[in-house]
């Protein structure tokens, strides 16, 4: 942490900010330049009260050095985390693992049909739903939207999913940490990286290590497509954090003729994994019905997606066997 | 709404659109153009579902005429509202009210310190505030922050805050629509104006009629100030809505020296009240000292504030009588 | 375009829309809506006053149907503009051109010294350059910052290339548009894809049809990345107008190791070409040396650029034959 | 110049940090903190080459204490500038300049008529005038949109105005720092406070002092208003700069009836001047007439102005007097 002076800061300021660091438990170090003088505190365990020394007289800023995430970061964990799923499903390995499905659920046949077309083509998992619908050897990622629903989609589902307007709802957060299962955690529409990164804490400080995150789009000044796709997070994420990162291209465009594209992209950027939406007739869905593929579509964006992995050097994580009845 | 067809859709494609509009029950009326034809669909009454026409061949893009809120609007009711709280206090109507106090409790003594401070320079509430200084006669404004919290912040404090992060926190919303008591609803940070009324419109449809919305800042690419103070939505939710809105200048700015010009411009504005941040010894502040005001600044502020006020044909709302023992 | 009105606008103002719409010589067709009601104006050539029929009384806003650009939409022109550059290089076509070069001319040795490097890698294009490298067989890109820069640019360079800052530099753009070279538009920092259309529209306004855009990142609220990479906007381009459009990791994300996979990404995406900063010692260089690849670095890039290209379809364009003394 | 080391940087990296900081001339001092170390660079005189630095191996990140502007700054300069105009009117003192006119010239008639109205309800300046209307008494500021335009602008115009495309058009720059008037500097649509105080420093940087700055809004993500108008940016101005600061609520907002209570919001705020757009005729206005307010609009506003500078201890500069023929 840097304590930065104002240009015509007096030798006593400097010396109360001194003074300051040093009673709170830490070392300080002046350093004087053309400018202005900069005090350096030296030995930051990340529980430095910087409000106190912001307000002292003569200082102009605080710079913080460290960054304000622990558990999550690669400095505290080098290798990359793999989430280990039933059935020997991995995220965050070679494989690179595709969710599929309608975004919402509608009644347990298009559910269903959903299922069995998504898993045709080899989506590894089922996205929004809510059945489980175990003949297909399909995981199932289901969202929870409030604290309560937690141990009921924790129940159901192989994965939980934290909604973007749920990504800085900590009783949520904690709640899913504690929830004994694997948590999606979704980018908020308006968070940073370091934000992301900071829920994602919080995810990991209730004990929970087996978190995904998901870049899903960020409100921009364009309205070309609902959201700005910010496919840099993906190796952003990978240089800052040990955890994986997959991508929703069907929310953070908006629009179907686009999804193909940017989740090939995802995957050129290094993504683990997709999550788009499939529906079996998009024109009935009731809901984002114009961002859904076709599942023919999805068929050959599973295709492309084939492709593209072996170029990288990765897989497509294979769905596991139908459950005969 | 208007279905824009793509330049060279074709007779059957337009057609089809308008068999549609006719089939969901109401009127089509095509718009041919020079370089595209558009079908306007006729009687709106808010629940067309756009996606099933969306998603029709050779459609390009819907257009929505009609705002997707209802009962917030100007246009549902013209006189703007005024919500009346205990004792004769009002916001949104001649009067500008003050709220403040510090941003988080951090002892009986320290609310009760802060509370005198900010009736002595007549702010009418206090923000804050878990413990009700029932002796100072401020009226408490108290944030809750999860669907369990809103009965408890009901009980004690006269007007319920939904925080920034809370803005779309539906089932957070209509709880706080159920409660009894006027509720205070921040912007989200990354929130247009219009997704603003649509949460709202939410309490309203839970029959909670004083809503008092609140500007405090969004995200913005520089980071001079913490967020950008869009003080336009100040005019912009008058022209919209008949709700009162007041604004944030300590979180919006987060700078102490920042918020006493941008309180002033928010009252010049046309705003119905300002929430400051004020703290008895801000350098000793557990959170957000930086941008809480000195009592001092603050008694400062109050005399602008009333000369703004007398400037532009309003007033200040005076605290109620303090209660003696 | 559609004129809707207020909500209690009067018939007597709806009628003035109407007769203002006959006056400037289109038809009028009103739709009275449950809310509104809207006024459609039919036949518009592009040519219409909007803000006429906005400051009419009872008018609450003007909706545009019409794009406002025309020559580089798609609708104007189907298929696809490949440009041809010398040699028989094409630009828009199947194969994906890579240029790469330093930031900014040091010496004629360290231009030659990258030319040498990109081209040996299979570089088709240099850019950043003042000197032609004719040995090497690379054509060239250089930007032109002034109206009078054009000329010498035009005389010594194959593309003329238009900065960001200049985007929507319109003398600049006109004299670019009459010089006879093709010319690359870079979005600017903050230009939504319409600006940046309309921007390239003064370029065929004035006869030049060899225009390739290029998407180098957009202003964000986060500075993980110097900027947000918007790839969405190749798949959005490539819909709305035949112009090809390329590309600039290096200005886009500002760091070294997150170009390769976003130049990756951007192939993926459908990009016609990526341009790339390459320095034969980016720790020794003038400018942006940070986001300078190593030659090596860059050798790894052309080789992973191809697998892509082969994933999807499509090659990268070969560097055309060196010139032997 | 704080240069921060990645978690696992080798003391040999460290120890490359501190020579290359030595060899450029500057002292180093390392701070070793419990997550990395950071090398503190002594002396910084501005000319530091970050991207050396950057691109050693184990370096994290650079952190700039300084600012990269110099005469702009409160540091360099205290007391705030006053551009002294003809006839004795100040731009930076006590008084609050008001400038209007029409956006665009039209006729001689037309500018003629309007500088006499705004000229009537008390404005100093007028706006957007080619033809100066010596008999008003008002001073005239006009856009140079290239450099060639400069000289003409400045011969006619009281001060020459460059516009928010063309903040960072530096050829342009240097021309107006040359030109010998003063100059109204607007804030780029996407431009940073500190990118438009580096703008200014080209500005005096050719040896003028006589600079004025102006907010008029930046690009954001809601279009309820054209821009987001920052008016903390005024305040922010104040405290890093010496230089006055206007706003143009006209541009900013775009829309008629938010610009008074705007431009009253500006004055709360500090700002030193507005600029706003008035035509005779809005409904017939060639261009922007949907902002522009109507002549008895413009009155009301000056009323309005004149309170809120009496509440803040300033006053409206009144116009000089008009010249008999």
């Amino acid at each position: 942490m840097l304590v930065v002076m104002q240009h015509g800061a007096s030798a006593d300021e400097v010396q109360r900010v001194v003074d300051t660091i040093e009673e709170l438990g830490y070392e300080a170090r002046p350093m004087p330049g053309k400018q202005r003088t900069a005090v350096g505190l030296v030995g930051n365990d990340g529980r430095v009260d910087a409000s106190r020394l912001a307000a002292l007289p003569g200082v102009k800023e605080i710079i913080h050095v460290t960054q304000p995430y622990k558990q999550v970061s690669r400095e505290w964990k080098e290798e990359p985390t793999v989430v280990e799923l039933p059935g020997g499903l991995r995220i965050g390995g070679d494989d690179v693992v595709v969710m599929a499905g309608p975004c919402s659920v509608e009644s347990e046949e298009q559910i269903l049909e959903a299922a069995r077309a998504v898993r045709a083509s080899g989506a590894a998992m089922l996205r929004g739903g809510a059945f489980k619908p175990e003949e297909t050897g399909l995981l199932v990622v289901t969202e929870a939207i409030d604290p309560e629903g937690v141990d009921l989609v924790a129940q159901y589902a192989d994965v939980i999913q934290i909604g973007a307007r749920n990504m800085q709802n900590f009783s949520l957060l904690k709640r899913a940490g504690r929830a004994g299962k694997p948590v999606l955690l979704k980018r908020g529409i308006a968070a940073t990286i370091n934000e992301l990164l900071l829920s994602a804490e919080y995810l990991l400080a209730e004990g929970n290590h087996d978190v995904i995150l998901c870049e899903r789009g960020i409100r921009g000044f364009d309205n070309s497509t609902r959201n700005v796709f910010d496919l840099a997070a993906i190796p952003v994420v990978h240089g800052l954090s040990h955890l994986p990162i997959i991508a929703d291209p069907s929310h953070a465009t908006g629009r179907r003729d686009k999804v193909i594209p940017m989740a090939r992209a995802a995957v050129a950027a290094g993504a683990d994994g997709v999550i788009v939406e499939v529906h079996p007739q998009p024109d009935r869905a009731l809901s984002d019905g114009a961002q859904s593929l076709y599942p023919e579509q999805f068929a050959e964006l599973m295709r492309e997606i084939r492709v593209i992995t072996d170029a990288i050097g990765r897989s497509v994580a294979e769905p596991l066997p139908a459950v005969s009845a």
